[in-house]
């Protein structure tokens, strides 16, 4: 069975397990409590040598790191990876967006803001750089979603999976989503697809 | 003819180039000035929303950026894509470890001490984090490299052409890459593949 190196509260994890339900897949899943060091003992290293989750082990013994590569495993040949190379391109351009100029902002700012005692003073005197990206990165959706219903290939695709994560709990990170009129239609799209499941389900499908 | 807007300097931009280059495929391309703000006009953010190079034009019209992006749709079905979903999924993995874990360390501390004038206080106070970030990514990158020669696949696939291009200036960041044999095998292993071109290298295939 696949086995998930899981957190609940983190996006990048729950986008691997909004895909596992989406496709029905059973999967087995570990909290790890990166807050006091489960990613940074040796037994994790060795699985994953980065010390990062999610990580997912496959049935093979494999273990895959870095969600979007596992969203990207787990959509190939299904309804959620876009069926050309010009959509599958848009789609990764999309999931690298996310990663580089999305998650760094809205994730790190929620991390800070969200969870108890983590933001000391060195973190305060970032945290208006992180509202500027973060701001930026849900201007360019914005502007994506006026003239799109989706990120890529035309449907709901892998790529709404990454950036839908850590966009529906951008107001944990400060962020006010009421200035993104297209955004929150957008949300609400990927809310109302078959299978969706929130960032609080801790369960597995049969 | 595919349109590339580069900056011969950008390590992300060198990317598409030495694709490009492997490939054999003639390309136009305009060099930008982003320290004086080429990719924040109106015409270029037409171009690319998000305002960064490099952005492949496609011979459709089509504007495809993010570097990692237009590799994947430049490789797919040539011999620098794996061949196989699981070589797929860990030539990604190392692509987005690229953008989330090594880029924002070794490319943003080359480009505070690399370009003149660019280093401000601010700046300077950062510098020791992405010091310790870039460690860390080059660290896991030579654990991976004592089992293995190339990135993804078991061949020189293009999660090498992505790791490849800010690892091999990376002492431009400070860093010591003498303390890396693997990564310095690899490096060489990776100059020597057929139709290899310096970052340096402004022409096109014909």
């Amino acid at each position: 069975m696949l086995h998930l190196y899981d957190m609940l509260s983190s996006g990048n994890a729950y986008k691997v397990r909004l895909m596992l339900w989406q496709l029905g897949m059973p999967f087995a899943r570990t909290e790890m409590d990166i807050l006091n060091g489960a990613t940074r003992t040796p037994d994790f290293l060795k699985v994953n040598p980065n010390g990062k989750i999610p990580t997912l082990v496959l049935e093979t013994g494999e273990a895959l790191p870095e969600s979007n590569a596992i969203l990207w495993y787990l959509a190939e040949g299904s309804r959620f990876a876009p069926g050309d190379r010009l959509g599958r391109a848009q789609a990764l351009q999309w999931m690298f967006f996310e990663q580089y100029s999305h998650e760094p902002y809205i994730a790190v700012a929620r991390f800070w803001l969200h969870f108890p005692g983590v933001l000391d003073d060195k973190r305060k005197a970032q945290l208006p750089d992180k509202q500027r990206g973060g701001y930026a990165a849900l201007d360019v959706m914005e502007r994506h979603l006026a003239r799109h219903d989706f990120f890529a290939g035309g449907r709901y695709s892998v790529a709404d999976i990454a950036l839908y994560a850590y966009t529906h709990v951008a107001g944990e990170g400060g962020f006010d989503l009421k200035r993104y009129p297209k955004i929150g239609a957008w949300l609400e799209r990927v809310r109302s697809q078959p299978g969706h499941v929130p960032i609080t389900e801790e369960g597995s499908p049969r």
